[in-house]
């Protein structure tokens, strides 16, 4: 590695003569935080420009208004759809996409598809409505999203058969990844007839799980209603004897909103995530750990991430419109599989527990965005414009290490992104929390464990 | 540039035949924002690790727990100080500290010395404060500092007797851009006397203008609450004939606070910040937009830092223990003084301008943080006893583009991070707006003049 | 009627030619909101002194400082204990009645019970805490009970005994109907006993049902965040086809919260509570009025109480340790079972309902309390010191008409306050849903039929 | 006084021995809080129907809908107009005045004049809007007014010749003392030219100060707000050496905002208000006070009313258009006085005090209105559209011991109401401060000079 300029040179004390107490590894993938080496380094500039000697092709395009345009402003005419569940700030991104492409290009012929993917389809009694500069004034302070959103919707070549029949050139699509896999086959028949018709995404998962994409909008404000809720149980917990507040939050495949929220409360004792093994019982199992947590200080909080449900509940599993595990089905919802569990193993300890259950997750979700994603929104949805204007087409407006970037639709509906049990967040997790591992598999085999799990390989 | 992998290459609809509407330039430093060119490209990896051939020579060492330690936990005698003004989160970083060196490395040795640096003082009658796990215990819910803060404050060399005296070995400093200086001279007098004490800052402003610094903690709570003044000025501007809501924000020397309220507000007509140039007379100044405003849409809402103050108000200012302008002081607030002058400017107009001007400063800095920057503080707190356990010192705790790191004190305090008027950030605020430049110099000179005051040159 | 003075005259217009198109009635106890004529009438002052001629009879005494007291301060040794479930204000006002105990007083003696009535239990492990100054100084704006809350306790004997053994010889009941007749219990014993211990009650109920007893703390909290709750059902129900939001809120008896956050939401268009009759099916029942809402509108949203699971669960219930029917028990869970009857219902529609159900009791009753619950419980915990310390014993603080008032404790358990169908509160629910009376009775059959069910005079 | 029942009886432990070492009177109008007998009652109802004996001529008629009407739905033209400054709640007002015309009675004719009274001068360029379903809908969860605030107005001649011009018969006065002034010189100019036109009052002041109204809409949510800056206000403090925090309330006669706000914060030393005398300097003055707090606990929160500027600030005030004092002009903004006054104080003693002020008034004001606020919003616009379709006129829609009410408007611009020093708010404010009187007035003198001032004459 090549020496570093004197001022980028951290000073230090003199040797190192103690091995750290900290419980932490240096093998990767086994499901422990690493120490950090002295020799790894942050760049100071992730942007590259043209002539940049540095190794560009493992980079992404930068978002932003280009100087050339592919379309004439005049002949544009726009349409945004929202899918899915709700999140926070789906109202903020589709009237910045209205205002921009108003203000900045002189675009005043925007529709809005309702009900998500099925507004598309000519059988519905939903017809789109015209987004003019009245109807969004004051939405982005709202949550819901004023076009409504819903699952599943007709085959590509139907709703492109609608685009062309209503003359849309440029298309934005709100949503998961679902939703991204749609707008790709939307641009594939697209492409297939030829036809000059932009597709750009805007990526809406509430659970963060976006691959190359480090935050997306709603997340933040579903950390911040998460922890009013976990500051709700804790209290409940707090204030009963043997008292536990167990809440369930969002996160299908990931549990970042879980362990986020974890870290803004500093309450909880047990965070429960998909990306991190746990079990249930034996003698490091959660249970143990929950009934020695009581004996030793009376009460105790534990979060749980939806998707946990995966790999403890067994059977049949509902499926949504969009293909999505309905974990909230009666028999496939973690939150409630784990209450009951927790009643059964603690009845014949005699501990007398005062369980409370709280699901806040329509809350969460129904709500307006918190300033930060607002902004978030403002700049996404400006962007998509900017994007769509350039010609910009199949791509998604992203965020990594917060600079905003086009990622290639194929590229992000290819893999998810997930916690790194060795990682930072979850050390920071697990620091808080101080929870033990609760799996009872030795540690020389998690790494092995977790390689052969291929969902979990990113 | 090298040809980038199919994967990571965005599809265009075809060729670019319209040049864009947006009044953007391609001219650096000219105060109005770039265009994006199709070639700048961001990295998915801004991490390096050891044999990476990137240049290492342009980074920062990355923060995080080292598997050597320079201090055995037994010998270590931990000390905090909280210096300057309140900030969302003081609270938050105190009580990880005490909480990651008594979880994690086994130390319960902490002192909190009351009222910044004065604390250091002998002559002071605020004697330190033992910081045990149950005095912590949930003040990161809470706003202020346990320890109180204050400016000023005495000489290194007094301090560092103090911290003799008292045999700390670890000294955690919580402040600005002063106390960090302050922070690096009890350094130096600690080097000079040849003495094992490390000092590990964690930069506390709520300008978030630190240098190599991207976030610094209290920023997000503190546009969560600015936008709640903005909303209240937007409603009592709208709700009056010619109504004009003026806030003032928080923004010494860069304007960050302000245009990220902007964005989350979205109601902002006018947003004035130190780094971007502004008259108010004259035929571009914005007396005249803002009567034009009024006269269009019978309202208006202008957002002003603090920091404007310079440029505007001549003559003398006061400054405060720490060297600070007080902008505050009756001669020199900027809100004050704006107000006066939109008085002064409108009576002649016979428009009845109503005027209602907000300061909502002490709202905002003295409230609880927010569910990002109590993660955030979490964080910050954890990392600095990693830090000061490896024996780091003369350092202050960053994050930069999102990995936390470790920054040189006499790096980190030899200049200012500041909105660039050319970049992405005040480009949303433009866009938002619809404000026009506001300033009557013709574009042609104003690389010229950005160039030539010394203070905005990053 | 006495003629009014002229200033107290209303003015009218002239005659009255048209018959009212609201379709109110004149019948009291049809559960039909009645008209009002113009010779009701509300006093300037319901305030007696001694002397008025007015009918003292029907009367409460008033709260207040006495000026003479039966207890000399430096005698008293005063204890409290809190009981049921939690309620915002708890920590409120026990702050209160330690604060006034000392400042007011100079009483220092205070003990805390732990865990409701199974604290005075010489069998419980957890013995009863101090309750000195520094305990108290910021609970107040904390959620929960520092004393931890709890139902049942020990046998009116054993407590008394407990008090004896302490020397406790004034005792403070802060919980609902229960708590006060254990708390009356424990008068009987100690008068049997022929000791000198005064019991003062704090009446206790999120619910807001205590008789004689106008509003009770912690009921204005739980409206405001059952209002954020509604919110959230209001959007996801629009945001969907045929969208409906169903929200459980609290009301064991009465329907106070549910028809408070009902006025507050102006959302809601059916709003359930126990005390006015509705039936699911039929023609005029909630299934088909819903159904005829989706077709008009495409979604609703509906609020029910808890405690209209008495009516329509049939079968065995669960009683808890205080008595009360488990509502929330798997079987008896009228949020569960109205959102299994709803998509059992709706199904053969073919309508594509879309439910979304919320039950945020957990989230409302364990928060802070909002500033006017605060203030009501610092008046309450004060008049409650006053009371004790006066000599009054076997009674509750409570108010009356906007006055604090003494109520006996026989009293006030004899009965409960509950919603009248025919009053202003319903009137005011019927106006903002706009809901029918959903009901297949004929309104000839309704005031028989009310006076049939017992549980229902007031 | 008759024998009371024994069921409404008090049990007392026995004799009264000790005297109350509370500093409380038993002289009215002291401005020393009185203690209160065992033989003062509250009526268990204050209500009254027709043939009750008791005495009539002392009460106020009931408000509710009538069953027969003065107005034949289909003949009336509504219209609404708000006054004054802005008040949470005026949106809620406004809609459901709408509402209730229009699906209680069938009217859909409903006009709004822009800007208050102004908005009824055919001078204005403001015409009047239409009031449709659509335009209120989501209105009362936004603060402001949609038809737009200002004081003054052109004369009651002017605004009849208006609504007989756009043939109005029934309009509603939202707003303070000033414009029911107005709406009774309205009425008298109706009278005088024998129209058949309705005038309806709502009273609006965020100062709670209407005689014969127990209170006034956005006064809750006032109290609310300013409990947050006084948070603030109390953690400057605390993080200061000395630190002082100074938060001016709104109450131009009467400090309800402010004696509320101080029991909802419980963290005030200092409350001052218009209706209680205060010294400033002198031996038992404030100054002296808070230098004695300063001294022992380091730091001290003081609250002040608005309206302390009449006995404090001497020479020349402005009047606004309203005829209203304009206390936060420069010359006599009661915030800015002490602040300097205090300042000024402060500078010899060396104690180095840090004070930060804060002015929330605003940002109190242009807020939505709470749970509470919405509600009571709610009930009072449909009372104000029943008592106008059944022909009351001259007349304000108030509440009254909890209870709805008409209130002649002679009556109630009469006189205003303020806090009682002897009663029980104000005993409360002083419990929860441990405030002294501030006054350096001997006792034996206050009842006398209470008498001598005219304004405080109830």
């Amino acid at each position: 590695m090549d020496p570093k300029p004197p001022d980028l040179v951290v000073t230090t004390l003199g040797a190192r003569v103690a091995r750290s107490p900290l419980n932490l590894s240096t093998i990767p993938d086994d499901e422990i935080a690493d120490f950090v080496s002295d020799d790894q380094r942050v760049l100071l500039r992730p942007e590259l420009r043209a002539g940049d000697c540095r190794d560009a092709s493992v980079s992404l395009e930068k978002a932003g208004p280009r100087e050339m345009l592919h379309f004439r402003p005049e002949e544009v005419k726009a349409a945004v759809v929202t899918c899915g569940g709700l999140c926070p700030g789906l109202n903020a991104v589709i009237r910045s996409i209205v205002l921009e492409l108003h203000h900045g290009y002189g675009v005043d012929s925007v529709l809005g598809f309702k009900f998500g993917y099925s507004g598309l389809d000519p059988a519905t009694p939903h017809v789109p409505m015209a987004l003019g500069l009245e109807s969004v004034r004051s939405i982005h302070k709202t949550g819901g999203s004023l076009l409504g959103c819903a699952r599943g919707g007709p085959k590509a070549e139907v709703m492109v058969d609608t685009l062309e029949r209503l003359g849309i050139n440029l298309l934005f699509t709100l949503g998961g990844d679902g939703t991204q896999k749609g707008a790709h086959a939307i641009y594939d028949e697209i492409a297939r007839r030829g036809l000059r018709i932009g597709v750009v995404g805007v990526p809406k998962t509430i659970d963060n799980d976006v691959a190359f994409v480090d935050r997306t909008f709603g997340f933040e404000t579903a950390v911040d209603v998460a922890r009013v809720a976990i500051d709700g149980a804790h209290t409940e917990a707090a204030s009963a004897p043997n008292g536990i507040g167990l809440v369930k939050l969002m996160g299908r495949d990931a549990g970042f909103v879980a362990a986020n929220a974890t870290l803004a409360s500093q309450d909880v004792n047990f965070c429960l995530v998909p990306e991190v093994h746990f079990d249930l019982d034996g003698e490091y199992g959660l249970f143990a750990a929950l009934e020695a947590r009581l004996k030793q200080r009376g009460h105790a909080v534990v979060v749980v991430a939806e998707g946990c449900a995966k790999s403890l509940i067994q059977g049949e599993v509902e499926r949504d419109a969009g293909g999505n595990i309905r974990y909230a089905s009666a028999d496939a919802d973690i939150g409630v599989f784990l209450k009951n569990e927790l009643v059964r193993y603690f009845k014949p300890t005699g501990l007398g527990v005062s369980l409370k259950y709280i699901d806040p997750s329509y809350m969460i979700r129904s709500g307006p965005p918190n300033a930060a994603d607002t902004i978030f929104c403002d700049i996404l949805g400006r962007h998509a414009v900017h994007a769509g204007m350039a010609g910009k087409t199949d791509v998604l407006i992203g965020r990594w290490y917060g600079v905003f970037t086009h990622v290639p639709l194929p590229l992000v509906t290819s893999q998810r992104k997930a916690i790194d049990p060795d990682g930072a967040l979850w050390l920071a997790v697990s620091e808080t929390t101080g929870q033990p591992t609760l799996s009872n598999m030795p540690v020389s085999k998690r790494a092995e464990a977790w390689h052969s799990q291929s969902h979990r390989r990113k």
